[in-house]
């Protein structure tokens, strides 16, 4: 036997928009198949026929039809009607050309609790579908009437013993019940019809909304998908691996930005699935190591330049550097670097700034370029970027350029050496991680790219209540901690009434004393952000800190945050420069591991009054 | 005793900003107090002294302060650290003027199960409130670690028997647990400390996220606050009623608005309120039956009227009427009215309509306006209409105007008879129902709005997939179903991959012969919305109709659907016009009551192909 490949395959509710919207996404992102959900089907324009020409067209097969609902283990007379209605969607299937259909297991008060029953009528059900070249894949849905979990759907489909019946499994139903999943290798081979997909955070709340709302795709969520997979494979499953993944936000994001990211997840998955076999398994470039952030740059003009420029020098930047042939700026201190780009390469507000490019130095660059490619990751041209250094990049998607450099020389070579020297030695030693707000239709998506494209951990999610609306904060580090990014977005899309900074970026270098850079920076009249005095006063009351220490951080706005471990954090913000923009500084003692959420509405409210009292 | 009035009062939790964007929406409002929220003071860059001056400058009143969390039934060591962190609380609170702190029952693991300890622990802290004039409020939470319940919580209350220890029911800890209200009526005078009120929909999720993140003002979910309050009332409680609503759309919405929202319901809960002996409650004019639609009035510009007049003649409407000073016509088809205006009032973009304006008959217009003004809804100089007659008016959330008219005389004097006959009889008999889209920030104050102040019974919630992502429809009647109001809302704001129609705005007329109606319509090319073929099969399937019938409904674009009850909706929609709005022709059978929510999918799908195929 030939090993084969995996087929790839999304259900047309995974992405927004109408079929034709739906059906070129998944084309473009290079699935090999579909499951049509009805209503997909029922609101659109096309004869079935005439889908299942275009999916052809597209390169794409009709891998499942779904749903009937609501079908088995019914008193006889509702038993005629059911398979009436089963008729009028096997007609639909056969001009569509799909020979799968999707039985869910009842949730109906008229579903009579009797296996025997249910396997008799879905025996029956097979028969008819077997007629037309059909079959049946029965699934539970973890809040069926009777039927609620893989195993007892297995049992009912044993019973009835058809060549025409087998299971669907899908990831949410199994996982979410947190029932064994080791008996799953040991399925009948051949008798699981159909594999469906969705990651999902762990949530205390109602399965069904849980599933109807806040599914993700494999490697967003907790789920053990890799392990899930691996289980029906063992057990002989050849088909497609669909993804069936019910999400508020991915159903009213651009369809083709939402299908190259299940697309990843898929990729992505794949890769992680131990050695099977009968299929042959594509691999990924390994992600080489990432060991620290080698330059972070931002766009720029002739007014937020100016700005940016005094606040780096008042943190003991110099301008070190100029770019041999573009007005392009380097600033050091210590080893941080930012670059000050003013060459326009994108339309901008004026007077605003953007962080729009980050440097990661990489044990092998072209290799962490070719898995980025591999993973749907758009490369950039090295036009795109300032530096006559071909050094390998690829989009963020937030759009921010992600650069891998071998050494420093890949890109100080582009610098002619100012001579200039800092005003005074601050202690910076580097960066600690930058902070990045994400489109709100991204976030997920980011996530799976910071993951699977740099090879990142993830590290914990934070919600919290914010001056101006909740937020969520999510990190992503090397193991060793060298490189981390912190990534947020408001949990409602900012509407009219968005008086803070919106989607703000900020850069954070660490210190391994804050109070000297504190005073180094105090003495070169460096910037720092007001912090309240009813700040230090609530620190006194939740953490008992000494009066003397407390006076400290007061005088310099210092922030404090402390972990259960007794790991602390020191840190301080700068104002926003250029609408967008700032800088942090911080220390970590003890293993603090976190980014100082507890402190984000203090730094939220500084920033807005300065805002206000500037305006 | 003289009779008092209730102090209004609200959490700044409920509305977003910074403490002085929340106490000047406060103020602004009308509200008497707040309870202030330690974190909106913790990043507030005023001393607690300024914070007071500042609200007593504004007429507010700092009813609370809170929290003080996990307090309570703790080893010996813990308790000295909780009466330690408790002192710099009523240091705070002794600067801001604040007499009552709310402690809420611990949720911490290191609490101990022993209401003994807790009640002595909190006669301790009573103790040393007492002694600086203050007051405590223990309340408990749902999710409280072992109290739970009002009545355990009063039971602690009583046998700590101490003069500084009371009471503070919160609505949503008492009703989402589903206990018993009763006893809360035979609490001791004087033991209930304070009041927090929040409604909330019902939801079947984990208590704790309910609580943070689906709290709605009074009037605006299922819980009923008007008993609750009525009972503690009778308990003697004279303190003031004060909001204490987490929410996320409010969080994050213009607070201007947001409290004008929540004084609207305290405003109108008051008013349910049975009399009470030792409280003066203050009453609203009764809201005056409404009768009917008496007529629907668009903006429209040179090239969006043109359009609404086609659509309107193939409907079988006239231009019956011109007024008289006025570039504002008359268009009429039986009882059904609409107004097309295109003196320009407010700035519109070009080649767009919209409905501005609704005009209601009312059995009192002069008081169903000033039921509205008591309720803050903004009235309406006559300048802002189109019309001579000085018919009351005020506007809704969305921007609509309201009018008010005793009968078609009010205003028909305003036209001038055109002579003009209709082309043909469509049989349309009036106005069934208005569909609008709200803006997204402003749902569930739209819903209070025509709730409270027109005094409309609020039908059944629904929510729904839709092509363009997740919809909430809610549905706003008279009790005979003379005027209806079918709001919408997207569960997510749209971001910029919005295709469809945002912000659709419909009027639904109704007829007694959808056949008929449809046939006329055709006979005069009047427009239709094309149906998909696969909508009819599907009809097939679902509703087993017969084949001809379902072939009658495929000629004419008829939609169909069918409630538990037998009730049927025949229904047809016209084109989009003017980018937004669009007509719908519809007949109820056998006591439908609904609104084809189960087709608006289909409707947003060819609205979609329209614009595809038109551009």
């Amino acid at each position: 036997m030939t090993a084969g490949r995996l087929r790839r395959s999304i259900a047309t509710v995974c992405v927004s928009g109408t079929l034709d919207d739906k059906i070129a996404a998944a084309a473009a992102a290079g699935f090999d198949g579909i499951e049509l959900f009805e209503n997909d089907l029922v609101v659109a324009p096309w004869s079935p026929a005439e889908v299942r020409a275009r999916c052809a067209d597209l390169g794409l097969g009709i891998e499942l039809y779904q749903p009937l609902r609501d079908f088995e283990a019914v008193p006889a007379p509702l038993l005629a009607a059911n398979l009436a209605r089963a008729e009028h969607k096997f007609d639909v299937m056969a001009e569509l050309g799909a020979d799968t259909v999707l039985v869910c297991s009842s949730v109906s008060p008229a579903a009579i609790d009797d296996d025997g029953l249910a396997a008799e009528q879905l025996a029956l059900l097979a028969d008819r579908a077997q007629a037309r070249g059909m079959r049946i894949a029965y699934e539970a849905l973890a809040w069926g009437r009777h039927v609620s979990t893989w195993d007892h759907s297995w049992r009912i489909v044993r019973q009835a013993d058809h060549p025409a019946l087998g299971l669907c499994l899908d990831s949410f139903h199994v996982l979410s019940r947190e029932a064994g999943t080791d008996d799953i290798a040991r399925i009948t081979p051949g008798k699981i019809f159909f594999l469906q997909l969705a990651d999902a955070p762990y949530l205390r709340m109602d399965v069904l909304q849980w599933s109807r709302h806040h599914r993700l795709f494999p490697g967003q969520g907790t789920f053990d998908l890799t392990g899930f997979v691996a289980g029906v494979l063992a057990a002989g499953y050849t088909g497609p691996l669909s993804l069936e993944v019910f999400n508020d936000v991915f159903r009213q994001a651009d369809p083709r930005r939402t299908a190259i990211d299940a697309m990843r997840s898929l990729i992505s998955l794949e890769d992680g699935l131990p050695a099977q076999p009968a299929i042959e398994l594509r691999r990924l470039p390994a992600a080489p190591p990432l060991s620290v952030h080698a330059f972070s740059e931002f766009t720029v003009d002739g007014r937020s330049g100016p700005v940016l420029q005094d606040a780096l020098r008042g943190l003991g930047f110099a301008h070190t550097g100029q770019h041999r042939s573009k007005p392009v700026e380097l600033w050091e201190q210590g080893a941080c670097r930012v670059v000050l780009n003013s060459a326009v390469t994108r339309p901008q507000t004026p007077g605003t700034a953007a962080l729009s490019t980050f440097a990661l130095t990489s044990a092998d660059p072209r290799r962490s370029r070719a898995r980025a490619e591999a993973l749907l990751a758009p490369a950039l041209p090295r036009t795109r970027g300032s530096r006559e250094a071909d050094l390998a990049a690829v989009a963020a998607p937030d759009g921010t350029s992600v650069f891998f450099s071998a050494d420093d020389n890949d890109w100080r070579a582009d610098f002619l050496a100012t001579g200039e020297q800092p005003a005074g030695d601050t202690g910076l030693l580097g960066t600690d991680h930058l902070g990045l707000a994400q489109p709100f239709d991204h976030f997920d998506e980011a996530g799976l790219f910071y993951h699977s494209v740099l090879g990142l951990t993830q590290l914990t999610t934070e919600e919290y209540a914010a001056p101006f609306g909740l937020m969520r904060s999510r990190a992503f580090s090397t193991p060793q901690r060298t490189v981390r990014l912190a990534l947020t977005v408001a949990l409602l899309r900012r509407g009219e009434w968005a008086p803070a900074v919106v989607d703000p970026q900020h850069v954070a270098f660490a210190t391994a004393d804050i109070f000297a850079t504190a005073a180094a920076v105090d003495r070169l009249g460096g910037p720092a952000m007001q912090v309240p005095d009813n700040y230090y006063a609530d620190l006194v009351a939740r953490f008992a800190l000494p009066g003397d220490l407390v006076e400290r951080l007061r005088r310099h706005g210092i922030l404090y945050d402390r972990d259960q471990h007794g790991g602390e954090l020191f840190h301080l913000y700068t104002p926003v420069y250029g609408g967008r923009v700032f800088f942090e500084i911080l220390q970590r003692r003890g293993g603090y591991d976190g980014f100082g959420e507890a402190n984000a509405p203090v730094r939220m409210a500084a920033h807005r009054h300065l805002r206000l009292s500037a305006s």
